[in-house]
């Protein structure tokens, strides 16, 4: 399963807001995504006899890391060494290879720790330190509606992370999270490392084993796994870890995982995920398919191509199959029909007193002029702005563009009243992601800008006067070509000087993708106006007055829905029925071997192949566990009682994409690499005596 | 937009079973596609103040035409001149095109009547006959269910067919159509042009003027027309034929479309909707998203790639639109809820009677059973058998290989126990089709088969039987690679000799594409029995017991759903109103040159930027009338009181999609081409005074 950013930017531009409360009080079974400071400890008593220290918690926390694009990691040795897994390195290892050479396909190790090379623009965050600002937001908001609330809340937000970071952005990375929908507000100050280097990838044809048919699928027999190392002041960081247990868990035993699952929607009103299933998921999934052959049919022209687009399409599969998940979940009528009855029951609750009925309303009646407007909105909205990443201007120089356009016009604001992406404290990462050195694929990118074009006309019409503006009389073809052959925002140092230049420069370019950026640029932010104040700050508004009817009634003993933040899941390593098969929790290098074909993706490296007679045959690859988790925990560590790491989390099964609505513990499993597998690959296949010494060492 | 054929071959296999009656009785405004034999004659009389003599009808008949494939078309001369659309033609005008040269791109013109080239595989239906075989029918099929329910039906259907052509299958084709979903039998006898020879197409640009962004979307300036003319015995037949009115039609006019709409689904149960909505279509949607994506990328490598794929793309992209509107429409709850209540009065009106509860019983009730069933098979029906063109084994060469595996099998057997498409009547145009010599295109035929192989494997699991039977060690891109480059099927020769060798020659057959076929055989037949027994069967069974208690309840002066056979539908030149704009009837030449702006899809040929100059301005170009039609219909005549003809369909506005499941007369139009621009484009762009002559004149 990939990161939130590659599930959610497509959809609906930024993650939908999924800052509701869980749906269940108090939960059952092995449920719930816990906040480090309101852990489970009636159920993990209850069900396992287990009481964590504050020692073990603090230790769990300071163990554990988020990759800032999007995934989980943890510190698995005192010298800064991270565990993750390989899809979240794809770019890195993408970047760094030389020319001739295909990391991510073929793996990497450094030759010693002096040689480990810097991944460009990759930032890892621990988490330092939460505070509970929930009385300063509120204080903040009070009595704001619609562009007021959304202005006052960037003010807060601006005030909150300056405040936090200390005047030392380059160190301190601070986010405010709204947790159970407005319930809780708390500032995440996190311990920031720009300096990540790379250790360890084993080939892709492991890392990924099985491909897009097998992805969100079990049986598995992956090793998805990245080592990295974080360095301060050009070395090795010292850091708090999880020490490795080379031994992996046992079938049956309570195992944690700690990472930042992205968003979940457990709460989401019934009218918003009838929306989603009957709009915005048909729209998104037809999109995402067609780039998603675009893609494939642009690998199938040489290698080169196949090397170039495989880490979009790779995110695009994997997005897709989630949606789809989610358009089946959601087609069951009882999905729907129960959270409509559940949200029935909370109305008449509140109508059941005056006081309760003048303090809440009616909140569900509130908010469907919302969606209308949602849904009127939809299209225009994803195509042309879309938060990250425009549906009808894609690609990595157009993205570049937009970010100088819109980073000038926002830099020469007061911090507090930018779009959040651009508050001060976010500029070094801006400014690290400009100046990358990574190459930009041109004719990759000639080919999603052609493709975006022609889908923004195909979407909005020929007549809608903004693809006329941008289009002209020019194809999405000639266009496309024209922008990216034309522009010279594939050279870091063109950006950086842009960038430099302000608003000034980005007026006197004539560089044709800033001229289109430029051109776009008004309509994009009129749109993401629109949306920002009469979608999703009426939306957030109303979920937090359900949220707050809920907790009156119902107390607190819950979790909040995932927001990319630190959580603890817990579980057993388990599987479960499958139509009346079981399905064994383990899978073993002997199964890895029967299963390989000789042809992608059941191919298998050299190494690999070489290494058979060398490597015990009944090791553990792979296992399952009920932990709840969602995509963002890829590379979460698995841990046991002790707080040693005995698997990587590299993805779910199949019926754990309908826990972004609901958690069902019959059949919704964690899919990890185990502990053991990582050191007999580490040592029998690719020969890195150093590296896994250094695992089960704890040290440099 | 285009034939049923395009648009339901890859959602469901075979077409829908479209048999079913009519919603309303009797029906409103502008409503219907009325058989020639059951008229609405009070509604016209009432509306237009117009009865239809017995001669005319006679002569809409004899002067209406179907192509086999799946458009409609008319005889506009004595001499057997045809008139249908450009988009119905691009087989034609692809496979005879000669090397360096693209008549699909860019036009054609016989240079005399003597020069006119036939069109490979292409065959031309006049409806001869109607015969009324309900009561043969039905006894042949009382007492029967399941399987031998399908059997006996098979086994009447080949003797009805049989006797029908009287030895004589090369100028006699016979169909047995159910309508009003088993209310009606009959045998609709055709006279069978298969030598039709390609007369004028004018340039891909002016057919297609807006392309995919404008497709269904009004208004319009497209010149959508192909005229082609039937020969019989080397000689121009001759017909009889709609005098061609060269001044077109005006405002508020009566006009009638006579054609062949291909399917609709206004009495299809609510359970059935909603399966269709919730799961096939969705799947359906992904599936054609992805290969668009594919072929749009194929055709970026160059001119004769574009070439290659245009023809598979436009049928997708039109298809894409249509599923895509389906799913809005059927999206909207209002759409089910309104079903749901009909068909609960339905069922009351049967339970308020005891004999009627004894012979109608809840059909409903039966359904959901059918339909758990239909939801089991449909992945694995799709993807391996799937009617015309399994998901999972796209491309001509796989398409030859089936035919031929399949038609040795079934040539074995009697005549009345094979499937329908092999029956001796169907004989000849197999062998046309086999005997075709229409170039493959391999590489494209390769990257179709590897993208439906590389589908079949992500749909149902690496780990299903038959995709791990068809795979073994290889992947979809080396098994398509092998067998694309290795079969001799893409030559006549090689196909013709299997197809006369009969099961031996299959059985003995090396070629890899023929062992494919071969291997998949048993495991597509088996789900094709499955297919038709345990789920058409049973619908179609269930669909007819309604229908019969409707016909009780409300008599039969209703239309039955359309099933692609000749019909009549009547109304008026009328726009309508969008969102508080009027959209006017007409489009002018005018309009045509000011949205060309130079880029495709608004390019414009030489011959159009060149005759500007000499064309009024003014004349009308495309109009909208308020005609109930559907895809199938693309090619129909429009023709006025008289009987002439003053237009031809091409394609209906974004409204008249819904228009499979309801008619809604606010907003569903059909969109035409003017026949004054027909005859100003000869004169002044194409310089065909010979055709234009014969077309105001009626004769050679």
């Amino acid at each position: 399963m990939s990161s939130p950013s590659l599930m959610q930017r497509l959809l609906r531009g930024a993650a939908p807001v999924a800052l509701l409360c869980a749906i269940t009080a108090p939960a059952l079974a092995d449920e719930g995504m816990w906040t480090m400071d309101n852990l489970p400890l009636k159920q993990l008593k209850e069900r396992y006899g287990f009481t964590p220290s504050a020692e073990w918690i603090s230790r769990v926390t300071q163990s554990s890391a988020r990759l800032a694009l999007g995934c989980s990691a943890s510190f698995v040795s005192a010298d800064g060494l991270v565990m993750t897994n390989h899809h979240c390195a794809n770019e890195c290892l993408a970047e760094l290879s030389p020319k001739g050479q295909n990391w991510f396909q073929d793996g990497f190790k450094a030759a010693s720790q002096g040689a480990e090379p810097k991944c460009p623009a990759m930032e890892l965050d621990r988490l330092d330190h939460i505070e509970d600002v929930t009385d300063k937001m509120s204080q903040a908001l009070a009595g704001k509606q619609g562009a007021a609330y959304i202005q006052a809340e960037k003010a807060a937000d601006a005030d909150l992370q300056k405040g936090c970071v200390a005047g030392d952005p380059t160190h301190w990375r601070c986010d405010v999270v709204t947790l159970y929908h407005g319930g809780k507000t708390a500032l995440y100050r996190y311990k920031r490392y720009q300096d990540v280097r790379l250790v360890f990838a084993p080939d892709q044809n492991i890392a990924f084993f099985g491909g897009d048919p097998d992805n969100f699928n079990y049986p598995r027999y992956d090793l998805d796994l990245t080592v990295l190392r974080a360095y301060e002041n050009g070395k090795p960081a010292k850091t708090t870890y999880f020490p490795f247990d080379p031994n992996g868990p046992k079938a049956g035993q309570l195992v944690f995982t700690s990472g930042n699952p992205g968003s979940t929607s457990r709460e989401t009103p019934a009218a918003e995920l009838a929306l989603m299933r009957d709009f915005e998921l048909p729209s998104g999934i037809g999109y995402l398919s067609t780039l998603d052959g675009v893609l494939w049919e642009y690998g199938r022209q040489g290698k080169q191509q196949t090397q170039d687009a495989q880490d979009d399409l790779f995110g695009i599969e994997n997005s897709l199959k989630v949606y789809t998940g989610w358009q089946q979940f959601l087609a069951d009528p009882k999905m729907i029909e129960t959270k409509r009855s559940a949200e029935k029951g909370l109305l008449d609750w509140i109508n059941a007193d005056p006081q309760r009925k003048a303090q809440y309303g009616d909140p569900w009646e509130k908010l469907a002029p919302v969606l209308d407007k949602e849904r009127q909105l939809y299209l225009r909205y994803v195509m042309i702005e879309g938060g990250r990443s425009a549906r009808g201007f894609q690609g990595e120089l157009f993205g570049y563009a937009r970010t100088l356009v819109r980073g000038a016009a926002e830099r020469a604001k007061p911090d507090t009243q930018r779009l959040s992406a651009f508050h001060d404290a976010n500029l070094p990462a801006i400014e690290a992601a400009l100046g990358s050195t990574a190459p930009v694929h041109k004719n990759l990118d000639e080919t999603l800008l052609a493709f975006s074009l022609t889908k923004l006309r195909q979407v909005l019409g020929a007549d809608d006067k903004t693809v006329h503006d941008v289009l002209g009389h020019q194809s999405p073809e000639q266009l496309a070509h024209a922008a990216v052959q034309g522009t010279k925002l594939a050279d870091p140092a063109a950006r950086m000087a842009l960038w430099k230049g302000g608003e000034a420069a980005i007026a006197a370019s004539t560089d044709p993708m800033i001229v289109l950026a430029r051109q776009v640029e008004p309509e994009a932010r009129s749109l993401r106006d629109q949306w920002d104040n009469e979608v999703m700050a009426p939306e957030r508004q109303i979920s937090e007055t359900i949220a707050k009817a809920r907790f009156a009634r119902d107390g607190s003993n819950i979790y909040p829905d995932a927001t990319f933040t630190q959580r603890l899941s817990f579980g057993k390593v388990e599987g479960w029925n499958e139509n009346g098969t079981d399905v064994p929790p383990f899978t073993t290098f002997a199964g890895l071997y029967a299963r390989a074909t000789g042809a992608d993706p059941f191919k298998l490296s050299k190494a690999w192949l070489d290494a058979k007679p060398h490597l015990d045959m009944n090791t553990k690859l792979d296992f399952v566990t009920t932990n709840d988790i969602i995509g963002g925990n890829s590379g979460s560590p698995v841990i046991d009682a002790d707080g040693h790491a005995v698997g990587l989390i590299f993805d779910g099964n199949i019926h754990s994409i309908g826990g972004d609505f609901a958690y069902d513990g019959t059949n919704n499993r964690a899919v990890a690499v185990d502990t053991t597998a990582i050191i007999a690959a580490l040592r029998s296949v690719y020969h890195d005596e150093a590296l896994a010494d250094e695992l089960v060492r704890g040290h440099l």
